[in-house]
């Protein structure tokens, strides 16, 4: 391993095997060495669940110059704490989670598996960025993403991230990009959640589907409304995830 | 149901059949109208996972005045969605999760399913609380937390809480508290998280497990310090992650 390059640590949800995650190394490889452990099967919804009921194991898969891959059994966030404990000889300059089939601006930060990695990159004290594209077609092009990646991902490395923060990277699915907005998560929620699914025999089942709705639609600094305008969405994400607005308030409940 | 008594929603990540659950629900029937939907199963460290790829059902377990159980084979967020979904009839007036066997102050936060179920709650725009002993151990005695338990609730009921905001509340294991301390999540994070095991044949299998490393053990505001001192710990979390702290030097890089 070349250790005058970067170290990057990359992860997603979708597994090893995903388009977005080939397409993050051919744009990653030119800035540095590339270590992938990525979840063995698909993984999305996952959040930072961790497996802590049975063991997990990972496995080569390919290694050429710059770039080895491993596949993981356990969930995104398994895959980082386990790359950081026995694949990796040094820590990681940066954690990169993506691309990530499907958007994951706005609440969708707390559920995606993409997400999971990035927040334990940071939790980790690593640099850490998640890459998404809003759409979850699997064979959708990324052409236009490589230039924005390189950019922000080189950014990351020369000026390093504050503590306890990240960035979560969203891209419209438009042919090309407007530019780079930096924004905030978007305010809303998933309604229509279930689709019913009666059996023969007639038990019933329920199956997550959903549109997110979005309480403020025309808030020009959501990543939403970027996304919406053909922008390329930029959140900052903390992992400290304390409300210090309501401290003193709930100090008075309890005086 | 009762419509003039407040609805409560409940949901764990130990499984409908825990002591923690069981103790929670004889905690709140004073209070309200309780409504439980449970994993089938521990589900513990699933953080905000959902169930994305197979459908899921749920099933009644029990049914007596002021309470009804349900055990449901999704995650403890899908438990909300589905119950907000199908099976409460309007929007409960609390989510409460708990009380979960282990600590989810500091970091714990983000993996914790228990915080899953609170967090999906202050998602959906209900005021949700989290409730945890630090302690694993299943027979733990709860008695000491009734009090404080239904204290805290019925605050909340009372006054409500900010939109997108939950409250996380650890208990320490001390046979009595000393009150209620406000606090800030705990920095630091996880260390030594994996134990080797060799299988016969030679292949190599890793468990998580990990001490918590607290990068500020001295720090009395951290929710860690008030439950190492023997005080029930109330950490306000927020569910908008946005760093806001971040936006206005990000947007000089990208000039």
């Amino acid at each position: 391993m070349n250790t005058n390059r970067p170290l990057i640590l990359i992860s997603n949800d979708d597994g090893f095997f995903s388009k977005g995650l080939s397409e993050l190394i051919k744009f990653l490889r030119p800035i540095g060495e590339l270590v992938v452990v990525a979840p063995d099967s698909a993984r999305s919804g996952y959040s930072s669940a961790m497996t802590t009921n049975i063991p997990i194991h990972y496995q080569l898969v390919n290694r050429e110059v710059g770039v080895t891959i491993y596949k993981c059994s356990g969930t995104p966030t398994d895959c980082i704490k386990l790359a950081m404990h026995t694949i990796l000889d040094r820590k990681p300059d940066l954690v990169i989670g993506g691309i990530n089939h499907g958007d994951n601006s706005a609440v969708n930060v707390h559920y995606s598996g993409t997400m999971g990695v990035v927040i334990e990159g940071a939790l980790k004290g690593i640099p850490s960025i998640g890459y998404s594209i809003t759409t979850h077609d699997l064979n959708v092009e990324f052409g236009a993403c490589g230039p924005y990646i390189q950019q922000i991902t080189r950014m990351v490395l020369e000026k390093g991230l504050p503590a306890l923060t990240c960035l979560n990277v969203n891209f419209p699915t438009t042919p090309s990009f407007k530019g780079v907005r930096i924004c905030e998560q978007s305010k809303g929620q998933w309604v229509n959640e279930w689709e019913t699914i009666t059996r023969k025999g007639g038990s019933t089942h329920y199956w997550l589907t959903g549109n997110f709705e979005d309480s403020e639609p025309n808030n020009e600094k959501s990543d939403h409304w970027a996304l919406a305008n053909g922008y390329v969405a930029i959140t900052p994400v903390t992992v400290d995830v304390t409300a210090y607005s309501l401290i003193d308030e709930l100090k008075t409940w309890f005086k």
